[in-house]
């Protein structure tokens, strides 16, 4: 690890986004923290997730908890991409075996009317809290990343009033009432882009744009109804000098484009290899990713096989961060997760040849 | 239309499956025949999606609607990709709002064996009933396409035991108890491809293998476990003469694979511009799509342009067959159907160029 040059950082995660050599690839994991890990199950008994949340001590708790158990090279701030629609008025629960729903989703103009300007620092000071304890926490070497949804995927929450498969309401608004569409969009971008400055501010070393769902829309309407406001953010975020990483799921056609909107790297899902996801967006890009978060699931064998598939489609490149092509779910076995961490680390190390 | 050609068809669809000139562009629907037809909706008033399924009458009745209120140029026969399940011993229901459930999913070896051999033309023989009464029945010019689902969709709808969004349990069992995956996908093979069989015996001229959910396997995985099992299907309808869609959405990566798989004609959806989809399976192969559901949805200017717009990434190719990326959504207006269908008809007569 190259310490020590001036104005560059020394953690390999933030290294790895600068594309900047490192002893070995960086890994960490979307939901890292989570119901998978009994220490968080404990707590959840005690406090809904909206609680944890809300508690600047109970969510840097949380965030800290697979940096101890996994060590991996970044906390990620424990929240939600949901939380900056309730100060704009979205009245919003997580409900078991469902998720999140909006009982009062927006869905026409006279709904949009109704949104609340938000203040970032003052009605979400919580989340800043958090990262503000966490960060002189985290051993040396951890970097702490901040995160916020993307526009098209929180809108689409606020728009459906949950998780959906078809996105047939958020595309109806788009198409049907475009005015209200661009108008909402204009108004995420704003509020998730104060968001992301003021946890960057709070001590964010990086931040990762979720856009999960924005695969559901084709190249051609994504330019026309979401990569203005995908860019809006990044542009503000870049203007702070942090490292971003910008991470949808089924985004095989769209890459190039979310690509353009912003980025120094670009997070992927299993569906693409990471050799064929560096062709659609250039070498002097990062790449994030991509295991299927299913195989932490299967046995240690094939888990290691598929997490070396991913090594050697990544092939030593700078820039890549190892991670999943989605969040961990909650039914992975802990020891699972440390497998996967050990073996990265074991087979990158000295930026070592990978066999087959 | 060059009719009169011994050994050319002279339906325009089956023209098109064959990479033959028509006079204009082919068009028929996902899921043309259903909920958002008032005929469709009064006739399950009466009766259950199964009870019509299972009474060749009152399928043939169901899959001539859209003939008659849309002027398309295929009918597909009404049925279910699940159908051949239920000899297979799986309890089969259709639950209001929720889809398909099937009480007794297969999860172990256990589960496996107790799964029933299948004779599809005894078992199954509505269905082929139902396909004799309706070939006689369709105008002149208009074909009649068959279709099951293919090994990996259906197969991942018994394990699951109803619709999912992760395809957690049908990945576990892939990478836990790969032996248990390969025998379930065998046997999927064999029923689905004698379904097949069965169906162009009984008059279906073209059919469509439904891989509707591949696209939730990155490429190795695709190649690994279901590759062979599409395969020895297509293999098996080639032998028949009759042409062969194969559909599936999401599957921007799969492409290549899944046309290796087989198909004269590959079904992709609208995260695909089909210029691009052509890049990637050669121009030797004929494109069905690709219309965003949701896209009928709009007003009529708006589903105008995107109309406009396949047809244009089609770009007047012989081998494109219009129709949408998935099914029709249950809350479609009908006179936007008809207004895409006429849009096809008109933008495409005697090849004429498309404007932008």
């Amino acid at each position: 690890m190259s310490e020590g040059i001036p104005g560059e950082p020394s953690e390999r995660f933030l290294r790895a986004c600068q594309r900047l050599p490192v002893d070995r690839t960086p890994v960490w994991f979307m939901r890292q923290a989570g119901r998978y890990m009994a220490e968080y199950r404990e707590l959840r008994q005690k406090h809904s997730l909206l609680e944890i949340c809300k508690q600047p001590e109970l969510a840097a708790q949380v965030t800290l908890q697979p940096i101890e158990r996994l060590g991996v090279d970044a906390a990620i701030l424990f929240a939600d991409i949901l939380l900056p629609l309730i100060p704009m008025g979205a009245q919003l629960e997580f409900v078991e075996g469902r998720g999140p729903v909006i009982a009062n989703p927006v869905r026409s103009k006279a709904d949009l009317t109704r949104l609340r300007p938000v203040n970032v620092e003052a009605q979400l000071d919580y989340v800043m809290e958090a990262l503000r304890i966490v960060r002189p926490m985290l051993p040396d070497g951890v970097a702490l990343i901040g995160f916020a949804g993307a526009p098209f995927t929180v809108g689409s929450y606020l728009i459906e009033g949950g998780p959906t498969r078809k996105f047939e309401r958020t595309k109806s608004l788009m198409y049907s009432d475009p005015q209200s569409w661009h108008a909402l969009m204009e108004r995420l971008a704003g509020t998730l882009s104060d968001y992301l400055v003021a946890q960057i501010e709070a001590g964010a070393q990086a931040v990762q744009i979720f856009d999960s769902w924005v695969g559901a829309l084709g190249p051609a309407d994504y330019v026309e109804y979401v990569q203005p406001y995908s860019k809006f953010i990044f542009e503000r975020v870049r203007q702070t000098g942090v490292p971003a990483i910008h991470f949808g799921t089924g985004t095989s056609t769209l890459l190039p484009l979310m690509h353009e909107a912003g980025g120094e790297v670009m997070g992927v899902d299993w569906r693409i290899p990471l050799d064929r996801a560096w062709e659609l967006v250039g070498a002097d890009v990062g790449l994030q990713g991509n295991l299927d978060p299913t195989a932490l699931l299967a046995p240690r064998p094939v888990l290691q096989r598929q997490v070396k598939r991913v090594l050697r489609e990544a092939g030593g490149r700078l820039g890549h961060i190892f991670n999943l092509g989605h969040g961990i779910l909650p039914s992975t076995p802990v020891e699972h997760v440390q497998w996967a961490v050990e073996l990265v680390q074991n087979s990158t190390e000295h930026g070592q040849e990978l066999g087959t």
